[in-house]
């Protein structure tokens, strides 16, 4: 999505080797305008499936995921994190381990919200690691539901995350922007 | 906003006292299509006002609150919890005590993402003792940057929190739901 790599280019901060840091627009400041044109370009990329549910995790997953549940007409379910480990017969829950932090959180997503007859599409801010992703899958499959595919808004193509969801036979990944290095400070992005 | 009226009598569940959860709609499972149009109310409940930011809380003020500055075409900022309490140079910062989990957490805005010039719409999921408004209020005040008013998606108007709210200099709250009381499990409205 041409404006989102030139937002990054414009508005995004490389920090030393692998981070990259959209706090301006994206994860901590939020440019709803842009969000909407993600969800739209979200559900124009998914326009080939039936999809009746997008699920994404909290925070960061929010603003994306809600405007693409807009765009195309379906409920949105953010699951929750916590410290906590505790199982709950009313939640589907998985692990969810941050390289970034270093620290493992439960997501959690209350059993009614879904059912073995959802279309799911995934979303989320960030593929790096595909951790998080492959936890709201571990979620999805428990419940009985069909996973679609899934959406990134910045998919750090260096990183193992796509291989790892293919892995786990989550194959239809659709990333809006794909980072293929970092030099010096700049973002490089994949030739499509 | 009779709409969210009819939705939380419809979906909403009361618990014991002085619990609703509205968790199928708003802040777990979210409709996507009723927060825009929230979104575009609180717009219109504020359109006499100049606002050039909206501020919430993380997670469950994200949706309303991106709505709402789509609406309004400015951007959000959203304040991220963290239990831990340590300051920092480079972060806006305030306490916020929840009745509801009987913890305290910090909340904490990046300083890059508010000014002194900024007219702050400030939005949120609940309004019940007013402790996240309190702690909202108090970091725009260190930015010295100007709150125009509240929004609040369903207040408990039998809880302290407009009083203590108007007590710290905040007047201007719009609330999309006031709920005067819960009787025999069912929702009593305010009326307007």
């Amino acid at each position: 999505m041409k404006e989102l790599e030139e937002r990054i280019q414009a508005d995004g901060r490389v920090l030393g080797a692998d981070i990259l840091k959209v706090d301006s627009f994206l994860n901590h400041q939020i440019d709803p305008a842009l969000m909407q044109r993600m969800g739209q370009e979200f559900a124009d990329l998914f326009a080939d499936q039936t999809i009746t549910k997008v699920v994404t995790v909290e925070a960061s997953g929010i603003a994306p995921a809600v405007m693409a549940g807009l765009a195309l007409n379906v409920p949105v379910v953010f699951a929750r994190k916590s410290k906590s480990r505790i199982l709950s017969d009313e939640a589907f829950a998985a692990d969810v381990y941050s390289y970034t932090k270093q620290t493992t959180n439960q997501i959690r997503i209350d059993k009614r919200f879904l059912a073995a007859t959802d279309q799911v599409l995934l979303i989320d801010d960030f593929l790096a690691n595909g951790q998080a992703l492959l936890g709201m899958k571990d979620i999805v499959d428990q419940a009985g539901a069909t996973i679609v595919g899934a959406g990134i808004v910045i998919e750090k193509s260096f990183q193992p995350g796509r291989d790892n969801a293919n892995q786990a036979g989550l194959t239809r990944i659709e990333s809006l922007a794909k980072i293929a290095a970092f030099e010096d400070g700049q973002v490089v992005f994949d030739q499509a």
